[in-house]
């Protein structure tokens, strides 16, 4: 039986959806938006850089950031933003971990909770086709084209999750099981994933 | 229902056996070595010669194998050995998945089939630990260490794989599942790969 599942995925491939199928089909807390939540309240961050910021590209100064925002906690000049983040985001992610069954999308939560033998390490990826397609759906028409939409957004995880986790983001080595959700719907997807946990 | 299961994996993986437990499970037709031996009474080549082919980098010239061998059939002096086995090779895994159900380890049939609708695609991995004490149980202990042993015959596979389909072998959007069976043990790869193509 796995404690911890954590879902890492494609933008457009419906992982965040289908990690909430599995929360509720096995009785398991979820955390996602909630966790950033979290993480806001104890920073003093405004939310929507940190939702932002568990995704994008590190660089910003914690300073130049503080000057613009309602202040900033603890955190040290010799630390840029996204680094204080991560510290932060860490320590949280190990204590929900420690305190119960749960599901946590993204968040490099496959690299924080590693030395976990209760957790299991998700990956969903899809066609760019199906990607696309469900983008316009969920999010509507842009300027950009959708298949740059997708590009830019999983650049950006990626480039985030090698810079605090050294790792290759989506490389098949860093996850127990890979599912391409466009293949196998994700009704499949939820009761493989439920099925591996209850194991 | 999937008609066609591809299986990739990683040396020591057991993704071998476990393509032909699927194979079992299915009542589909499990091709392997013996896809070796089709390409080898084709050809003309030796087969031992082949078994290495399918895996190992390519350029030795199809002229200086024919020096040293039986005879060579139909291949022109522009093509190397191996382009030639690739040609060959190719049209019998088209022709084998147009026969009936099956399941085939390796030699690239996941691209060879890429256009086929009823083709799923899967790669099983593992950890080093795992695969470092499997392939000692299996085939002993050699001068070279498991580890270099592992790492010298996953980079042939891979290169061999870029040669000839220009993609990287082991990536995650190559494949419909991906699964750790060291951490989810063989019974239960077997069992999500059958419910899979039973969909």
């Amino acid at each position: 039986m796995k404690k911890i599942i954590t879902v890492s995925r494609q933008f457009g491939s419906g992982g965040r959806s289908i990690a909430k199928l599995v929360a509720e089909e096995l009785g398991y807390d979820y955390y996602d938006s909630e966790l950033v939540q979290k993480v806001a309240e104890e920073t003093g961050f405004d939310p929507s850089y940190i939702a932002d910021a568990g995704e994008y590209a590190p660089g910003r100064s914690i300073l130049s950031y503080a000057l613009g925002s309602s202040g900033v906690h603890g955190a040290t000049s010799h630390m840029s933003a996204s680094d204080y983040l991560w510290t932060t985001q860490s320590r949280i992610i190990t204590e929900l971990a420690e305190k119960g069954n749960c599901v946590i999308v993204g968040r490099c939560a496959d690299f924080i909770l590693r030395d976990r033998e209760d957790c299991l390490n998700v990956f969903i990826h899809a066609s760019r086709d199906y990607k696309a397609k469900r983008i316009v759906e969920l999010y509507g028409v842009r300027d950009k084209s959708p298949n740059k939409r997708l590009e830019e957004k999983d650049t950006k995880r990626a480039v985030n999750y090698k810079y605090f986790t050294g790792r290759e983001w989506g490389a098949t080595e860093n996850y127990h099981v890979s599912l391409d959700s466009s293949k196998l719907g994700s009704e499949l997807c939820v009761k493989i994933i439920a099925e591996i946990a209850k194991k």
